[in-house]
């Protein structure tokens, strides 16, 4: 049956009628890797970017929170009604816990920046929303992104409607010449691109970290051209050693180039949906005043989420404050778990494929969640759907993190919330699909 | 000074070069009204839309957070780590009290949904904008708003760059006449109308509600004509009698044409940032195949904060589960406090002003938060400032609810944070202005 929006009933509606980019695969790529899990709840997920949750405890709630106020109270020198007010009223809309994170940031990241320079978000996905906002001007204004690109940065992008320019990632996590190269194409098109997308540090999908003379390259390049770079940062304090540590861009940053985009979902708890951004450029105007990036973008949120919840907020701060700021130190026992996932699954990988002829590759990171396993045969969600019913094994398809259309040769595996048992049961099952594949030429 | 885009330094924007919005007086509205509340903290605020305060008990969001896990555990059958992932780890784009909001909204406005047909948002704010993006498809589409209109949705149609036609209020509440007019006008200038929103009970900022009647007629226009009506509805439990309470929208929606938006700032308390809104739309696409129009606004909101804070949903649901999902018996206390000061507040006008020509006036809600005083002078920030500066009390000037440039005559007066004693210093202060303003003729 075929329908048009002429032969609609009251209270329907026709797709052509919605928003052109929810039919774009960009916007459909979340929901469709939650719906698989939930339609195969006894498959071994080797596909979840979820952070280890054998430590969660429903009982820090109380605690973070009981210690956030008591911090309000003792060292801002609250009132027992100002600090109801705090959790329970509407709030400041840059948010409550700028102070903590800028001390976080110091102690973890060496990054010094004022706290007003700060704008806490609903997590990391509403800070991408609002700096992409804040850039389109018009439909010349591009993003440029790292490919594989993030499926949250695409999605954002899409519902601003800012095309996104894809840079190869290279074997260093960004092809500098190609992104120079990138710019002098879309400037010669008659685009004008505002800024560049990346994920210095254990990217996801990739794995990959960028060595610190591209760092500076990087660095030299946008201040260079003008664009602003939006860094990511979701799991630089898990290295598997620290001299896999490097400094961020942000740390690095002397002109102003960078736009830090955090994430609490990684070191406290995605639940929280409490992330943030650090905007300190400075914003001229006509008549010549000034004022922070962080500012506009506020305005922006005051009409997108008015804040972020102060109670959510609360809890990362008491998080914060019982670990002297440093969410290094908080996430000790979850980067040892991570660091011993990845290492028994890239031997996993080792074990079951020797044969270095078989066409099957993976990488090897220094840290983060990931590892990318490349194989001699497309790989798409028919393939994964087909690993979840005969296989009992979910993965991620690369190709989400790709422009649609481009046939992909490599599938994401996750090792951060699953046992050792399950990691050999999973790359068991994730060996058979592969090995039946090969077999079928 | 003068500064163009051409003279920057590296690390400064031009306001050119960003999303022109941003210059807009609605985006910038919330910030101005906070703003001079912390400028002045010692004058009394007549000005903010808060519920009140002085039931906030901290120690009540954890019994919230126990009630809704024993909830997820008792009703639900969930282990003790299904809870615990509930609450920390990723979730449900759509939410995770749906039934309970469903449960919530059969119990006190009759409204019967099918829970799947619910998004649980960021507060209201992140649905208007949901809904606003999806009805977004090109520059044809508008807006129709009963003016004067909520800023924040405001503030939404323009992050969409979607314009707000304005409709007549009338007497009513809205004048259904001036609808029809400007849905013909928009359609002969070749818009196209896709939704009107109204707040039909206790409008913020007028104060008005709809009669039935009138709610009727709407439903018909809005069926005839092939728009949505976006229904609002944050004060609808606070009528000063029972008998003043209306069925909504919704209630009496039989063709799909409302789009419910719902929130519990008023109702549980603003630091939750959580609302919902209910889109039991069927969406159908070319190929014949049905969906909810929730689960298109879902995709949205997966790019745009990815879920609602399971631990502030958790409170929402706990606080559900106290009141046996009455939230109009939740806001018994709440309830009496906003009758009894605006019952003072409208006899202190009356007090104030007993000269029927001096030219004020005021309306008289029977519920809601809002009185909107009418003066025979232009009211403004400016005036504002001059109040907050040499007559120590706050308002909010009716400006900021309408389209930019026209001369506005009123003020809105909100009874909901104060006490009697802050309503009679408040209201002795509004006299002594708007008599200095009357004396200068």
């Amino acid at each position: 049956m075929s329908t048009t929006a002429d032969h609609l009933q009251l209270g329907e509606l026709h797709t052509a009628q919605l928003f052109g980019a929810l039919e774009d695969p960009a916007l459909n790529s979340m929901n469709f890797l939650n719906e698989i899990s939930h339609r195969y709840p006894d498959a071994v997920s080797l596909a979840a970017g979820r952070p280890a949750e054998q430590f969660f405890e429903i009982d820090s709630l109380q605690r973070y929170l009981n210690r956030f106020c008591q911090y309000l109270q003792d060292d801002l020198g609250y009132t027992d009604e100002q600090v109801r007010r705090t959790l329970f009223q509407y709030g400041r809309t840059k948010g409550v816990v700028h102070g903590l994170i800028a001390a976080n940031l110091a102690q973890d990241e060496q990054i010094a920046v004022d706290p007003e320079s700060i704008v806490v978000t609903v997590g990391c996905q509403e800070a991408m929303f609002l700096i992409l906002r804040a850039l389109r001007t018009s439909s010349a204004d591009v993003l440029l992104a790292v490919t594989p690109t993030y499926v949250g940065l695409t999605g954002a992008a899409r519902l601003v409607e800012m095309p996104v320019l894809p840079v190869a990632a290279g074997a260093g996590g960004v092809d500098l010449d190609d992104l120079e190269h990138q710019l002098r194409q879309a400037r010669a098109a008659g685009l004008r691109p505002r800024a560049c997308y990346v994920m210095p540090d254990f990217a996801n999908p990739s794995g990959v970290s960028m060595d610190l003379a591209d760092r500076r390259r990087l660095l030299a390049i946008a201040a260079a051209e003008g664009i602003l770079l939006l860094e990511d940062n979701p799991y630089g304090l898990f290295p598997h050693a620290d001299d896999q540590r490097r400094p961020t861009l942000k740390a690095l940053d002397e002109h102003r180039t960078v736009v830090y985009l955090g994430s609490f979902a990684k070191t406290a708890m995605p639940g929280v949906r409490t992330g943030y951004l650090v905007a300190d450029q400075q914003v001229v105007d006509s008549a010549g005043n000034r004022g922070l990036l962080a500012d506009q973008l506020s305005k922006i949120k005051s009409m997108l989420t008015v804040n972020t919840s102060p109670i959510t907020q609360a809890i990362v701060g008491g998080k914060l404050l019982e670990n002297d700021c440093s969410l290094l130190r908080a996430n000790e026992r979850e980067r040892a778990v991570y660091t011993d996932n990845m290492r028994r699954m890239v031997a996993g990988l080792a074990a079951r494929f020797p044969d270095p002829d078989s066409g099957v590759r993976w990488n090897v990171p220094v840290g983060g969640f990931f590892v990318v396993v490349t194989v001699p045969f497309v790989v798409d969600d028919a393939l994964l759907e087909r690993s979840a019913a005969d296989y009992g094994v979910l993965w991620t398809s690369m190709h989400h993190f790709y422009e649609p259309g481009v046939p992909v040769h490599a599938l994401r595996l996750s090792c951060s919330t699953v046992t050792a048992d399950e990691i050999e049961v999973g790359l068991d099952r994730v060996a058979a699909l592969i090995n039946d594949q090969l077999r079928r030429g």
